[in-house]
């Protein structure tokens, strides 16, 4: 069912948006365009839920957000006070919309509903300790192992939320709502972005600035690594439950984000403008044009040009209604899968020197496709220039890059990159500048764990261990 | 959402339909034909789930049989071993698939899942206690409560499924499927009916046999009230929970089954059939021709009209084409709601003194709709006869008769109510008539609490009880 | 796309339901109430259009008249005085909206529409000799030739639709509407109905009555053989076209009304119970149980039994849940398809004597599976009786009964039937007993072609010196 | 059902995609293909006919080429020889399919298929005199009064296409398809575009070389201003229906075309970079950034960033999954209706003098927020530069700018504009440098109506004369 000429790009897993307002009479209608600016970060489905402060009420469903809300769904949502989104990308499998967002619980918490984005490391541990101890798991999404922690915290209606946090392996950025209190949490190393937003009516959270901007609600700070901010009549009050060290995943600003988000105090375009211009100082190529393959080199490449001098011409141009269904392809389809997708700007290519600046390379496979394509076209040489260093190790935190055999750089350098796609020169960008590109006063440490193999908490030996255990 | 038309009926909430086999390889085929036969007991959502011995997979949604299920749907269910399927009824809301059946769980005794039929009367007491032991609820469905008191009572992978059904009160049929066995349970009074077939190829479950022969399954025998029948590898071998005293529902045999169906070893035609026939050698009514209302009434007015010499002669024509969803009305419609579905046969009407059977009368507004259409249509006379006695009470075990104030017979007799709804005369069945009429061989007990307030269990006084506290 | 288990039934080709009013503001409205109560007459696709005295708009695609129109499609339908509306059965092929009716035109005569039941014999010679004359076709329906003869006959605004309708051959019942008048107009041998209803407001055009019932409208009279009768400001006014001779289809006595309707001043439901009663007396069978093959021979078998005293029990119980769209069988529903429709009563059919009453055979797969189902299920013998002669001929005018080696009984005898659906007996009716049950006052007459050969016009005899040139 | 948020376009109203081939088996694969490519000329319906030589098939509906082509729906469709393809965009009213193209027709020509791109100015008075002779209509698409021109001027299965072709006027790209041939033709200004492109396999016909792109065809030439190129068997052959003016539509090079496409021989890419390029030379402004509207004006904003030196920073993000229904905004949504689609980048707009390049300025709504944005977000000044001149006359060959009062433009000077939007300061292109810009070899005349209001053929007039009589 999946578009078979979609692109080779990691993906991310979630977004949140959350709110918690004394007079918003329109707090499913306010989720719904806060999600609407997520949706980059998951397509496959979504969900809403609502306390009116005695019962929690959701609608999720498998579909973008302008899918599964019309209308009908947006109204029979009760008003409220609080209320949590999500919207979530989905790898595989027979899609149940039980796996959607948020997921709803009654425990000793009384009602309360849960979203996040990330990976729970020792999530299969934990689960089983859990069930060792009489709870049972209707999915396997994390979501649920994070509820019956909450959970198994709790005591006469209190929940010791930062014990339960301090379990938990990974990366989460989570909304937690009860029916008169919003909780944000963010993992001890900030891995996943979390924003908190206000205005007159209340405070809001979301994965990233530009769904705080897209329902006007004014950007106050990131949630910090390892805070547990609880939102409730009372205002925002945080505690830690670890000792942090803030670490946030580097790949947000490499392709994740939207250009117009801040992660942790530090524009996404910005990064990426200056990762284009580091690039064009450090190789100092030579050709007749830069070009990025859009969208999501787009930035880089633009700063590309400004600082090499060297003018921006668009070598391929994106189809904008590409769906997500398709036919099976011809024989022409078949050979030629990328231009469905990219067409190239012939004009612009033939006998043309390209600079072609790309996000990152995982697989390899789209640009193998890419580069034969402007062949094709009659480039004389293309010389593809990536925005981040080669990607050398899988994610365990968030990205569907799982396992070394897909990376195409796993035990390959630039050189032997650059010739299995076909390019004619390609240069990877050094981790240490990508770092400086997207540092932000003090905040100047990464996971760049795909790129160096340094992740936080030694998390990659950890689960080597468990899987020899 | 709702169709404005619909006939004021009683509505049971499920029906169930699982396997047990060792080589049926289109097992997902197989249970999609049950359950179409079943389609009569919830039209609201359905699910089936199958597992090949290792994992549990499903796939669940709201719809009809035939809607949620197509080919790619059907052909994307893994082939396996054993399987459980559901088709529901939902009262209220808005409907998330989520409160869909089978619910699949993972716990002590690794992966399982549940279907079921009927309503536990102590739920909400479960529930509480099973959350101050440290359980989490996803959804306000029983078959989560049973679900978990199923995981209490496992230890070491063993369940006491016997104690565990011990704690429950109120109806259920139950199918409990793990990884590698079949459990069939009926409550210890047999409140909801369940029946267990067999092929050559292995055990098949069914609430009704209609889904037996749909599918080519003879019918065994119903699972006995407090029943526990294990299927495996082994056979099938039962226990019994509790002593067990036969009560079966006698709603089922008045309305809710299907005619075809064998429930306890009754079949439903003959119950009904011989209610038409007791009914007309009880009367005496004098009139120009018999009726029934379509299609639930038709075989209780055939053995009237064979045992009265009198002719059966329809009087309202179905429309077989009614969908769900609907039109705002016109003028008309408003006040002639009941025209959409029912049509008055003028020239059978006209002039003719009429005897018209019902099965029952709940609230009694389609009753007095259909008796203003008669009349209209020119009858002189209208006797109306319902196969089964006035219903005076609540259902707490399964039909949503929910509440006296619903019930046009909780405080008026046969004659009152007549007036009410413009009967010439209206007429009732004596309980004890119909008990013997849904009688066979030594089952000859009932739940008939709806008419006669006899609730097995004093199920009426435990639940006042309860609120009480 | 087809269901498989579709039982072996001719289907009758269109529905039509128009009307004429002044003071109608819910016009839309009434049709889709009206349509809905015809859908028995075709499910394929429906439609209806509106003029408001200036333009005409419509809104038509394929479905149910329910699934077709939201509560938005009809909204936004325009306010106006004169409204046609349709349901059709389309017999095959990639089904594209565009074949739906009714079918807008702008001509010399303005704007009209036109919405038809039946069959042109003579279609493709009058679209031959209509392209020669210069006009052009955008589908193959019988429709689009009346239009453009409509066009080709009207001079100055004013269309001589006599001379129109002489020109065709074969059973169309018209719904012609243009922006000030609403035509009612039947083939001179009243093949196809038309029915004239009355309220207050207006006129109303319906294929049967059971359409005006449904919406609150008197039935005045059928529309004449020949008529062409023409509502607007004035009233009514009556014209015919040819001379009549009236021979309306007896097939929709048989088989395609709805039992509730009144075809040219005959219930549908007498002629279908006196059916039953002739044959009881003229059979003279001997047997345990009558019972009919559901839903159409119902009543045939209610009279059947009445008549020969012995009682009706059922012995198939149908699913009312069959949809349209199907999964694939397994292999007990490849052997057992008719299963899923009709399940047999065990309990009433072992060791029974059985009379099986049908309305017709046509192909004769369907009763070869009911009877080898009744077999399994245990009958001691079954007596087939149809309540019609033997089909030994095609229909020519709008039944798709199309060619002689369809029909079983083409070259067969009743015995030879009997043996090759495996009857016990099987018994056909006289063809004037047909006629004779169907006969109301004055109208005795009728097309019965497809038993007795004898086509009004010699239509048969045309057809085959047609395909001789 | 109209997405509240769509921006502020003119939108064209088709694509045109159709082969000639002797071995394409896959015929109306590829036709899928090339229509998908050409999805941005027409998002409302789609269609495509096939013949395999004696019949032809085709389906169409509303929606996008994606969703109304399912496998299933392009499987149906037969393998043929030749087949036509259609986007269409659709500006108001009850969508009803029929308007979709290709249309189909059966006429004097046998079957023969019609899609088309453009509008007949004198459909009218050519609708009312076809309608005098006899014809009849069911749409009101100008591809109806086309179909019976080809159908009055054939004779003898010979159709004398040039002559059909004069009595046109307004603008046309046509295909046309037999049972045996296929016709391409342009009005006799090339208003609209069509090109013409082969494979070893045969002809093929695009609305852009896009098209031909995404479907493996080399590009060949441009259908010729009044030309009739006919593709058969005997390959392609040409004549000319009228002395032709090149005077193709220059809102192709400014809005309409994808970028990546050429059109009579120029680049539009190129066309508007040059666009940029030369306003950059001209307009001399300082600022701190340049940036363009996205999508439209990227072109010409990288354009005139190169040539002035001012860095392109992007100061909107567009929201890529902005979707066509959309539930009622909030509060908040209501005022800021446009971050829905753009949202401003703080980052690079905050104390910022932007220079902001649009590629035209129709009812400058769009506009004034898109200023009112860039204002709150911090911009110190903003220049805007449109990439064509003043909009100051309807469109009445395609393109939807209807009449002068939807025109801001029409009544008012830049100055008075820019205040009205609230620019700092607002540009336009002179005429002459943008005909310049979209020039190419010999072809350097245009039809550039609605900024000069020289319309070919003095369109104009013709119009208002005929609207005074």
């Amino acid at each position: 069912m999946k578009n078979n000429f979609e692109l080779d790009k990691p993906h991310d897993e979630c977004g949140i948006y959350a709110v918690y307002s004394n007079h918003n009479s329109e707090l499913a209608r306010t989720l719904y365009f806060g999600l609407y600016a997520l949706q980059h970060r998951g397509q496959d489905s979504c969900g809403i839920a609502v306390t009116n402060g005695l019962n929690i009420s959701y609608y999720k469903n498998l579909g973008l957000v302008s899918e599964v809300f019309s209308e009908e769904a947006i109204s029979a949502l009760p008003e409220g006070d609080i209320a949590i989104g999500h919207v979530r990308y989905a790898s595989s499998g027979l899609k149940n919309s039980i796996n959607a967002q948020p997921v709803v619980y009654n425990g000793r918490l009384g009602m309360f509903a849960i979203a996040m984005n990330g990976k729970i490391t020792n999530a299969e541990v934990l689960r089983k300790r859990l069930i060792e101890e009489g709870m049972t798991f209707q999915t396997n999404i994390d979501c649920e192992v994070i509820a019956n922690l909450i959970n198994k915290h709790t005591d006469n209606g209190k929940c010791d939320v930062e014990r339960a946090m301090r379990e938990l392996e990974g990366s989460f950025a989570i909304a937690l709502m009860t029916s008169t209190e919003l909780y944000a949490i963010r993992d001890r190393y900030g891995l996943r972005p979390l924003v908190l937003g206000r205005t007159e009516d209340g405070y809001y959270l979301s994965s990233e600035s530009c769904g705080l901007d897209a329902t006007g609600v004014e950007l106050i700070r990131d949630i910090n690594p390892g805070e547990v901010a609880v939102i409730s009549a009372k205002g925002v009050s945080s505690s830690y439950f670890a000792k942090a060290t803030r670490r946030p995943c580097i790949f947000e600003y490499v392709y994740t984000a939207r250009a117009d988000s801040f992660i942790d105090n530090k524009s996404v375009y910005e990064a990426r403008y200056e990762c284009g211009r580091t690039l064009a100082r450090k190789l100092m190529l030579k050709a007749d044009i830069v070009a990025g393959v859009p969208d999501s080199a787009n930035v880089s490449a633009r700063g590309y040009a400004v600082e090499s001098g060297i003018p921006y011409i668009d070598v391929l141009e994106k189809n904008r209604y590409v769906g997500r269904t398709f036919i099976q392809p011809n024989q022409f389809m078949r050979e030629n899968s990328v231009k469905i997708k990219l067409n190239p700007h012939l004009h612009n290519i033939k006998d043309k020197e390209i600079i072609l600046i790309d996000d990152s390379i995982v697989r390899g496979t789209t640009s193998k496709k890419i580069l034969e394509t402007l062949k094709k076209a009659g480039a004389k040489a293309v010389h593809m220039v990536i925005a981040s260093p080669i990607v050398k190790h899988p994610c365990y935190t968030g990205i569907d890059i799982e396992t070394y055999d897909q990376l195409i750089g796993a035990t390959r350098n630039a050189e032997e990159i650059g010739k299995l796609i076909g390019a004619d020169s390609l240069h990877f960008m050094d981790v240490r500048d990508l770092i400086k590109c997207c540092s932000s006063g003090d905040y100047k440490t990464f996971c760049a764990g795909c790129f160096d193999g340094d992740y936080p908490d030694d998390i990659e030996k950890k689960l080597k261990d468990r899987r020899e255990i």
